[in-house]
């Protein structure tokens, strides 16, 4: 009996994938300083746990496969506040972005296709890619730049009968950069020129700093028709747990395509939708305390980092991710043995090998990812650990 | 910019394609019995909402990819009970029994290959074969056998060098059929002779009638590493609206596989994890009414369904669905004149139209799926109106 090629080849995720070592470092009674998944501390607000704890049905039923229709009215209040109007057709709530994601890609995809994708990209796309037979074909943004998008001559050169689609994310994991609007035009007048999608995953869309404001590609003129966002509530109400995330399009026939997607897995987690309502309802001045606190976290990581001559980095726009250039051949290796050999007063930090970020095969070997999502103080300890730990495993 | 073709061509769920007719009714102010979803009446047990009330956690984190430890344990447990003995590492947590069929379909299977499938069958599988591009190859059961499996010799002709697996369900939805030890024995050997998978979905384990006794294919001997068994508490624990379903295998190149496949999109639902093992911790006494419940609504109605001559129907041996044959050429046409024409006191009853069950071109079309999940007062209502409407429509 075989199993099939795709579960085969499908990559473990380089976020998850040293877990067991982690486990056994803390079975150990080292403390390890979580850097490698964007799991933020910050509280999920009260408001979510409350609406749940007010849902008094009798029954926990099956809700509309496309969610339910007052988390779609609250979403279309909340981007209302942005200027960008959406109605509830617009929306298919989804089991978490990750399924978000899947949606897109099948919706606008048949196995074989192609999606043009800016690198380093958010791993798991990879592995949605594997699930859905989809092809990611890679165009590399270069720290240099700022990790901001390689030209459209590069995207040009990606261009095949079977390409369907290109993939972005803003603000972006790993990367943390902010694509700026006319970077995002001239993206959108070659999926024109190619009718090719847009699909954006805009996750991180309230975590933008020193003043900077995102622009989400629903507000590129004369491309109504052809985008998709990719959008969840993990992060934006700090609630990864819940799974509630969402695709939103203008285009009827893709909403048509994803409702049917919907269907086919009946419905998305009922409680969790009824919390999420709780949170959308909040003022949107509930963020702008989180955001400064991801500000200040980011100015103590960078810092910190940048103390080291031997890294190289550049500073994030949005988002709570470093990509960080480490001098070192191997960051896989490196990434185990933080949790394997070394510990500074029986502390560790995890990190996130960068190879698992690309697709082009050998690039980010020499990088991490590393996530600012924990209080600055065990920020400030867990920066501090991998700098040590880098001279140690140098010398 | 053209979408998918699996997003043109999959199935619209003929459970829920009707829902908008029978929200128009509704607005009109008639009452709709539902007796074309299995969304069970019963509550969700207490347990399951008090232990969440009791999580006390500040952030709702991720969990792991593959569960929540603690429900694992308390599946095992509960497998116990049947004399099944498992491990937690051969279980992994799915986000509702939706998902588990696309884990079990993709693990064992790459796009084009084929699984051979007992139709009548739950219409969603054709929604994941869509979404996974995995050919369901049909063979027929029939109403006369009490929809047992077809011959080995059918099962022989369906096999391709494609073919990758059997899947089965018992107690079966839409049919109600609980699968005898001989006939599960006999597919054993075949899936066996040919390396084949056996899949089954056995969410409706615990409703078995008249002193029937389920037996998994997790029972078969010499199939261990054969076999995977597709789990949800949804109709279980009558908590539908969970999502919170399972992979069980023991084969562990499969739930490596799987692991994989469930790491990509990052974790199920936390909160209704929590709740799930609430609902597994309870005595399983917990069953005896429950079950008890819904066999008094399978006799009600099969007995009235049987006294209108014209239409054909066995009497179901589990699960809470009855596949009824009836006197007249086009079910959905039948279905939907129920939505939008029929009405009796102000009241309709909204069906599942039969031929979504099949896929082989043409069956099903006089037939119709009946859930009896609704209380007995109401369901005897529903069952009448049936009736009514039926001589209505035919005269």
């Amino acid at each position: 009996m075989r199993i099939s090629q795709r579960a085969q080849s499908i990559q473990e995720s380089p976020i998850r994938k040293l877990s067991a070592l982690a486990n056994a470092a803390k079975k150990r009674g080292t403390t390890v300083y979580h850097l490698n998944i964007g799991q933020p501390d910050i509280p999920t607000p009260a408001a979510f746990m409350k609406k749940i704890a007010d849902y008094k049905e009798e029954v926990l039923s099956y809700g509309p496969s496309d969610g339910l229709e007052a988390l779609k009215e609250a979403m279309v209040h909340y981007f209302a506040y942005f200027q960008i109007p959406l109605e509830v057709k617009n929306i298919v709530i989804a089991t978490g972005g990750s399924e978000a994601i899947s949606f897109a890609f099948s919706a606008v995809a048949d196995p074989g296709d192609e999606i043009i994708v800016s690198e380093p990209f958010y791993t798991n796309y990879n592995g949605y890619a594997s699930l859905c037979n989809v092809s990611l074909v890679p165009v590399t943004a270069r720290a240099e730049d700022g990790f901001h998008l390689p030209s459209i001559e590069e995207f040009e050169k990606r261009v095949s009968p079977r390409t369907r689609a290109v993939l972005l994310c803003s603000p972006n994991n790993p990367t943390g950069t902010v694509y700026r609007v006319d970077e995002l035009q001239a993206i959108g007048v070659f999926a024109k020129k190619h009718d090719l999608v847009l699909i954006a995953d805009e996750v991180y869309k309230e975590f933008t700093y020193d003043g900077k404001v995102h622009f989400s590609i629903l507000q590129l003129e004369g491309l109504q028709d052809r985008v998709i966002v990719v959008d969840s509530i993990s992060k934006r109400y700090s609630a990864c747990g819940a799974r509630i995330g969402a695709v939103i399009s203008r285009n009827e026939e893709v909403m048509k395509g994803i409702a049917k997607f919907a269907q086919a897995r009946l419905c998305p987690p009922t409680l969790e939708q009824v919390g999420a309502i709780g949170a959308y309802e909040l003022p949107h001045d509930y963020f702008r305390e989180v955001m400064a606190e991801y500000q200040k976290r980011r100015d103590i990581l960078f810092s910190i980092l940048t103390s080291h001559k031997g890294i190289v980095l550049q500073k994030p726009e949005g988002a709570f991710y470093i990509m960080a250039k480490l001098p070192i051949g191997d960051a896989e290796a490196f990434a185990r043995w933080l949790l394997t050999e070394f510990s500074d007063g029986n502390e560790t930090v995890m990190v996130a090998p960068g190879e698992g970020f690309y697709r082009t095969p050998g690039k980010g070997r020499d990088e991490v990812r590393l996530a600012y999502v924990i209080e600055t103080a065990k920020l400030e300890r867990a920066a501090k650990l991998l700098l040590a730990a880098l001279d140690r495993f140098q010398g």
